[in-house]
């Protein structure tokens, strides 16, 4: 049915524009351009329902040895009355045009509307990423690969996190291991404004202060020009630690979390971190292809109620998160969200995070975040650390 | 004239509505809003030309402790149907309103278009950026501050860069120094799609490899899903290597260019280095008050036809760039830009980089970029790294 490997992928996105009525689309963002031509370089990828071609912004010396599309596909120049021309040739030359209407910004919306002005202009996000959600092998791999540079930054906690050290130094080992292990060094994030450091990291007070950019465990950064991330915080014996900055490998990230302790922890640490554990278990008992979202939530808060931390499950009141994990690849953080209430099903090679917090107001928080992928009857770990409260010397 | 200090940014603001003919505006992105008030957390800053008001959308506690606008400025709750009852209130309920358009995606806009169908909305970015062009004194000291921070990377650089290394370890130490002496770990960008990685970084025969987001030295990345920075290649004895990763201190960048030589250069490269130290050592002789960008980019490229280097400046055709520096704050490249041809006149307090580089197809290329501050008669160099070309032993 689809063409084998990643150049079914435009003969995919070609049939979802039909079903959505779209007649033509251009895709502007690097991150998509990659996913559907191999090339990131400034381009856009202009297709009908029938035909595409990949109009070359800049640097096609990249472009020629990176794109897995063939060469008479490519065509210099990426002017937008160069598109329409293109379009035109296709036999398009009016009708709906589906663009990246979430990251296209209004300067240049208005700048398309004007040279488009024969084409009802229309969002391609939602096809766009609602494709991307089911992985193939080789994007799982890439995943895969970057659960395995997190593990290196996992690893280089247990050996450098010790109590008169600051957020910020343990973030830099971290980050150290992973851009060592081969990190891209970006944080794709499907938002404009999304504002934060490399990943959060938070610990003892810090756990309840949540910034404003996410309803989960933020730390407060190092200034209030950054506020989420590592801060200057001196970590002491007895304090918990939450350590959260994902990674890249080829494009596609994994986002994981840990928690660790300085020294023996609080037995009601301890306790937390057990339950917690049982209702991420539960959870991923629940997961496999045609389960919906909601479902997942509802089990996931199920669970948190048997263990009697429903109070406490996603963070405390008002800042208590609506959602139990996320999709991951070329995004950090992408469709499917797994939220309350959701009915979109999920199904098999989909990539998710299962990302839970408990969160208490004298104990602090505790946190387990991991990479799965969704099987016919159930699900597969990608996260490669082992998923247990971790304690350093103190 | 104006207020005193940070709270006078708003009032200068409003003048500028004024002069731009906008009654009002929404300042929306993260870093707008912390340099109007003192945070970065998700908010609405709502202006008229006589008042205005921020509208919290998230995290309360934070914004009350981080902003230096008066409590009775805060409202609660930034949805749009609550900026149009706050605009009314102020007395502005039609008329043109200012949003930043070069940063709002499309989806976003089309909703405000809506929310706000009474309006006329323009774009208000260019009266923000053009605020922003002068420093004042707390943000030239975080500026020198972010400098401080890279002359540590250099440092590292110094100490770790050694024959059999590849572009990625050299990268980690850098960054490594980075993040422990301060660095907020954000590279911002007035750009949605800048997809590089932490900053680039390139060698060898890649430096003759230009990737299409920029007209300089970009390095090729680790793979084609980030083509720019750090690749995996290893650096040999006898080569050029350029580091140009930048920092941020306090909200504000630091954007500086050094290159490094492993063993004794060729002398055809020392020779290169010193001409390109002549021109710009020249430029920043004519920068002063009062000078026009295209004055400045004139005058480096005369220093460059004296120094014979003139095919070599700023790249090869035909990636040959047109600029000799940008301005530098909480964006890394922000307005000014020191372009071909532009009359914009320079003024006291600009913090820029002055960024060359020539490229020669057999020697590779060598680069030096510094952040100055223009004073009234000349600049003053914010950079602390020698402006030198560094040999390490091979």
């Amino acid at each position: 049915m689809s063409q084998p490997g990643k150049l079914g992928r435009i003969a995919e996105l070609q049939r979802r524009l039909g079903r959505a009525g779209l007649d033509a689309a251009l895709i502007n963002l690097s991150r998509d351009v990659f996913y559907y031509t191999g090339t990131a370089q400034p381009s856009l990828l202009a297709l009908t329902q029938k035909d595409y071609r990949l109009l070359v912004r800049r640097a096609p010396d990249f472009v020629r040895r990176e794109t897995f599309l063939p060469g008479d596909r490519l065509a210099d120049g990426a002017g937008l009355g160069q598109a329409l021309g293109h379009l035109r040739e296709m036999g398009v030359g009016s009708g709906r045009l589906g663009l990246e209407l979430d990251a296209v910004p209004a300067t240049l919306y208005l700048k398309m509307a004007r040279a488009f002005a024969g084409f009802e202009l229309a969002d391609v996000s939602p096809q766009v990423l609602q494709q991307r959600m089911r992985k193939d092998p080789e994007e799982i791999e890439a995943i895969r690969r970057a659960c395995g540079i997190m593990h290196a930054g996992h690893l280089r906690t247990l050996e450098t996190l010790r109590p008169g050290m600051t957020e910020l130094e343990l973030a830099a080992e971290v980050e150290y291991a992973h851009r060592r292990g081969g990190h891209e060094g970006v944080l794709s994030m499907r938002n404009f404004d999304f504002y934060i450091s490399r990943g959060p990291l938070s610990s003892g007070a810090n756990l309840l202060e949540v910034s404003g950019f996410a309803d989960t465990v933020t730390g407060v950064g190092l200034s209030p020009a950054v506020p989420a991330g590592p801060s200057h915080r001196v970590m002491a014996a007895g304090e918990v630690v939450i350590v959260d900055i994902p990674t890249c490998y080829q494009g596609y990230h994994c986002d994981q979390t840990r928690t660790y302790c300085l020294g023996e922890p609080r037995p009601q640490v301890r306790e937390l971190f057990a339950k917690l554990l049982a209702v991420s278990d539960r959870t991923m008992d629940r997961l496999r292809a045609g389960v919906t979202c909601g479902e997942l939530f509802e089990a996931s808060l199920a669970a948190a109620r048997e263990q009697g931390v429903e109070e406490l499950f996603l963070g405390l009141e008002p800042r208590k998160g609506n959602f139990v994990g996320h999709g991951i690849g070329l995004d950090a953080n992408e469709p499917p969200i797994l939220s309350q209430g959701s009915d979109f099903p999920l199904l098999q090679d989909y990539a998710l995070t299962i990302e839970l917090h408990l969160t208490h107001p004298e104990h602090g928080a505790v946190k387990l975040e991991d990479v799965v992928l969704v099987t016919e009857d159930g699900c597969r770990m990608l996260s490669q650390t082992p998923r247990e409260l971790f304690v350093v010397p103190a």
